[in-house]
């Protein structure tokens, strides 16, 4: 049914891009984990990884291309991969219906990131040029808008109704926490229950829906798909919180994000919750950085970071990390034992370890 | 149910736009016809404009306030009216189901505008300042967004999951024209296929979708379902190509269009194809125009306005679009006279009839 003659030139397979960044960081034995999931699960892999770039062509419209562009770059693809490893929980192997499950995972994600580089004028993307810098402001648009109702499309293929509702609301959601994110750049307002709201909004509500749909079409009972929800909702916090350290702390080289980035941006990070609660005094240095990132040259940019870092926020962050991921490892534990759910836990591991 | 409060401040109806129009052309036996209809539908219409202004709060994030800036302008509603009047025709009155259906329609064509805006850089909407221009690009891509999936969440909740996958399709047929119309900007050239293509996907498909919900909604059989989604395409290319000559002719305090904005954004119409088939000369004229829209100037767009019209291309257009009214009016003509499908035939006359 499918051909697998053009990944022979697909350089990376799905969990490649994890083991590597658990490599760098000498997490060894998680690499080795992550290795053996991949020698696992292959096949699967090795079709989404397919059903994903073709979900746009490259020699499409300008709309097509730029989705295309991003689809092409590796990404880690835990989104797809979490909703494969839950429908495994159900003895469900790959199935056309977790095939369309898993990759609107993947274009949901990606049909935001190609809105959020034009809203955030992102130069950068996987470490490569955004796709908004080679085909336009516009065409990233109009292909953000092509992949989300492509993943729309993909989900009510699947006759799963209610999921398609949910999924919905997720993009609602996720729309909703870029527009409070937008509304409030120019600002910095250190609030933990807006930055709470945001992040559920806009990362961990997709990973909840996955690991939902994952378990939904994997036959679960309710207990199991509401326990698999809640372990995605706090795999998603655990993975954005990570992301937030690696904004500070990250060799830009690996995470592929620009160091900072997130300040400049004007985004609400944990560490910089924590730097302010512990030292005031930084609250209205990052209200004066916020108001003008422009102004934030390489010199002034490296003291406010080591005024930053100089906290123990980086370590309170990944601390707090650590906490959701062992809420979603008891939510995991509610399910019987498997090779899925070990898996499972190794994705929990890779999301807070990215930036040990 | 409803409140009918708010809307004593709410300055237009639905169809008054509609009729104004026509007085001002002078066309006073249809201003008449659409006074009769706006008198009968008068409870219906007074709901779908609370509805569409109530889709978004003028209180609410940014995104939000985009969107409700723009559902707040007087528009046509030529859309949801026409869903309304196909469900009468099956004898359904307004429900739950028809509202959302009619107001799902009016939320897609209000987010490719919010989208089309960001994409033509446009300043001016209705007649008022562009959302993008109040609140930014940002916030008109996310209330693009927003609308999108508040119109198919609103699709889904009727339980018409042929209906849900086919708005899925007219929004991919959308983009999909609107990508080839960004591909071609910065060129000229007279394509009348590509132009229909161009067309029939970003203005007909809607309609047809909008004739159709409404048929199938009003429990019409197959081939009366048929037949309305054939009047709703006819029906769109006819109103699209009025608004061609309008771009040519058109007195902007009337349309609510700058003069000659199409030819500046680089949009194929279809009275510059007539022109350039008519006199060979233009096309390079036209071509050197889309190259470098800034250069211009009013006088230079004057001199070419006047070369444009001074061939029959206005009349060739409006021709068409008699001819794209008359297959609608044969397709109406497979249905039962009532008073539903008199007032569709009053609509077409608007739609062709704005420019003359």
């Amino acid at each position: 049914m499918y051909s697998f003659g053009s990944l022979a030139e697909s350089p990376k397979t799905v969990l490649e891009p994890l083991a590597e960044i658990s490599h760098r960081f000498g997490a060894i034995s998680l690499a080795q984990r992550l290795e053996e999931i991949k020698v696992w699960l292959m096949d699967d892999l090795v079709i989404l990884e397919q059903d994903i770039q073709q979900s746009s062509s490259a020699e499409g419209d300008l709309a097509d291309r730029a989705a295309s562009h991003l689809l092409h770059q590796p990404g880690k693809r835990i989104r797809p991969l979490c909703v494969v490893l839950a429908a495994r929980i159900g003895g469900q192997e790959m199935s056309v219906d977790v095939r369309n499950l898993a990759v609107a995972c993947e274009l949901v994600h990606a049909a935001t990131l190609l809105h959020d580089d034009v809203l955030d004028e992102g130069t950068e993307r996987r470490g490569a040029d955004a796709s908004r810098v080679l085909y336009g402001n516009s065409a990233s648009i109009l292909g953000g808008d092509r992949l989300l109702i492509e993943a729309l499309k993909r989900v009510q293929s699947t006759g799963q109704n209610e999921l398609l509702s949910r999924l919905m609301d997720v993009i609602a959601v996720m729309v909703q926490a870029e527009a409070i994110q937008l509304e409030r750049r120019g600002e910095f307002v250190p609030d933990s229950a807006q930055y709470m709201e945001i992040i559920s909004g806009k990362t961990a509500s997709i990973f909840e829906w996955g690991l939902r749909a994952g378990g939904v079409v994997g036959g679960l009972d309710e207990a199991a798909v509401s326990a698999l929800s809640s372990f995605g909702m706090n795999l998603g916090m655990a993975f954005q919180m990570a992301d937030d350290v690696l904004d500070l702390d990250g060799d830009p080289e690996v995470t592929g994000k620009n160091a900072f980035a997130d300040l400049r941006d004007g985004k609400l990070t944990w560490p910089l919750i924590v730097a302010c609660e512990e030292d005031p005094s930084i609250e209205p240095v990052l209200r004066a950085v916020a108001r003008s990132p422009a102004a934030l040259t390489g010199e002034r940019s490296r003291e406010i970071r080591e005024l930053i870092v100089g906290t123990n926020c980086l370590e309170a962050t990944r601390e707090r990390a650590r906490q959701f991921a062992a809420e979603a490892e008891a939510e995991l534990a509610k399910l019987p034992e498997s090779s899925a759910t070990e898996a499972l836990k190794a994705v929990v591991s890779v999301a807070i370890n990215r930036g040990v």
